[in-house]
């Protein structure tokens, strides 16, 4: 195993501590239970807080700031946090309006979230909560009862996020979070596995000429191993799964994600981007927004997703309000 | 050979063409000559032109935008652009106030920029050009007179950038960019290689418990090969010669970047930062800003690179003027 790491047990502890020292201005660690929160004091809106296993950086941590997340709680890599430390955070940022918990659609997270969501509600905080479960690649799945959450839940963090920024009340956070998380579909494939730290060794393994269409983000097997094709015809095999399930038509528009899974250039996203757009305009629906590089990640992983994002003005001007965090920066 | 690409000809081409597609509001792209430029129209400043081989994304495409480049020209993947593109992008983006070229010190780039400014400076347009030159590694290279240009590239043009936003003559971003090149030194290390499309093979080979330090970015050798150590032991051997190198003295403050060589997770490069930090603090020099990601990379390879800029109150203003590029944002 080849990482730049010190002890196996201590990755996600050094990892944050280093993120909060980078973003000192953004950012504030919680060191046990372990969590990241936002550096300004809680204000009265309601607070958003996610997480989830670790390994998928920028997410959840990244996006702790003005306009996006509240806190965000890591469990070990690819393990869920616990409720203790969800219940801890929740008292932390809670600004009198409530929290909305978005998760992540696993066993473990779902299980822990909602446990400590009665632990906050015993306290007579309001909690609601949004599951992501946004990927079309298969319906059940290794650690999930259903669909997983990838890279939608990007997307509802920044979205309701921006709604809870505004001043909007628990209930309508909460309706923006559920139609973001209904509007969102994704696909990803890889082309390595990647080596959680504390196993040591690969996830899967993959012929030198093979890839995996419908990867999970923890590398759950997918849809189909097959052999390698070209960029174009990966793109069309990830992008026309996810516009069925949307039922897109000619004259919506979306807001896209291409991913990259941790190990995979700039350069090689672009071009996937490339032809999604092509797919899309033939199809006459439009790219409202976008975004490229890596945001939901499999640690050193190559590989890619596609997230599509049914957009109306609601959700875009929600989208091009200010957020300000250390993986997505733009506005005043 | 594991790339998300169609044909290896038109990797370049179909990437840049994706990043246009991405980014309407901010870069558009020549098709002939290929480079790309900023999508507002040429005003009265100092036009600032970068370029040189691709595969280091973002850099030098990622950072056309306000507060930094007028355009980049990009070569084949690790090779040099050749003049007649710098020239036409000159022509392109020259608003009346002269051009800079901000070039990295390999022997191809020198002499391309070195004819790209005779050819313009022929048709009357003032053209200056710094060198950067900051890898303390080794003094002379595969590619190279002199030390290699690397990280404080991405210093230099956010900083020059920011000076002819502001209506800097070329004199004046000549000294800033100057400054900022003279005041930048990195080293990298690398975990594993890359992969050239063109060539389709690694270009070089490490064992399982190896580690290259002092690494170029298109993996020239470095220097010294040795056993995998820990990310701290990591660090301090980057940290120490460019701290030293630089002359770096108690009370000092700098800009400091970690920079992941393009398939290193962002969890392992908040790790080398929490060190970074810990070193710096320690000999009482205080970082004043930070990067930490993915900003001038190898492809694929796994490693990462340290850069430190002896910072002064002038380029610290610089620093936090907006910056509204692909790859770095900022500010109003």
């Amino acid at each position: 195993m080849k990482k730049l790491i010190n002890q196996v047990d201590r990755v996600v502890r050094e990892s944050l501590e280093g993120e909060a020292l980078a973003f000192p201005h953004l950012v504030k660690l919680n060191e046990d239970p372990l969590f990241l929160y936002r550096a300004d004091a809680p204000r009265p809106k309601v607070a958003l807080i996610s997480g989830g296993g670790s390994g998928h950086e920028p997410l959840h941590g990244g996006y702790v700031g003005r306009g996006m997340l509240d806190a965000a709680c890591p469990g070990e890599v690819f393990t869920s946090p616990v409720p203790d430390q969800m219940v801890e955070a929740g008292k932390k940022v809670h600004g009198g309006k409530g929290i909305l918990f978005i998760v992540k659609n696993y066993t473990g997270d779902v299980m822990n979230f909602e446990m400590a969501q009665e632990l906050l509600e015993a306290e007579g905080i309001p909690v609601k909560s949004v599951l992501v479960a946004d990927d079309v690649a298969v319906e059940n799945s290794l650690y999930t009862a259903g669909r997983r959450g990838v890279g939608g839940t990007v997307f509802v963090e920044r979205i309701a996020g921006a709604a809870a920024e505004k001043g909007a009340d628990l209930e309508e956070v909460a309706r923006i979070a559920e139609k973001v998380s209904q509007g969102s579909r994704s696909m990803g494939m890889a082309l390595s596995s990647c080596t959680v730290p504390a196993k040591g060794s690969p996830t899967f393994e993959l012929g030198d000429d093979e890839m995996e269409i419908g990867i999970g983000i923890h590398g759950e097997p997918g849809r189909e191993r097959m052999k390698l094709k070209s960029a174009d015809e990966i793109t069309e095999m990830l992008a026309r799964p996810v516009m069925e399930d949307l039922g897109l038509r000619r004259g919506e528009k979306v807001i896209a994600m291409v991913n990259g899974m941790g190990g995979t250039p700039l350069m090689e996203l672009f071009i996937v981007y490339r032809k999604l757009h092509q797919i899309l305009e033939a199809e006459g629906i439009a790219i409202a927004r976008s975004l490229v590089g890596n945001y939901i990640t499999s640690l050193e992983m190559q590989g890619a997703s596609i997230t599509l994002l049914r957009a109306d003005e609601e959700l875009l001007q929600l989208w091009d309000e200010p957020v300000h965090t250390p993986a997505l920066r733009w506005g005043v």
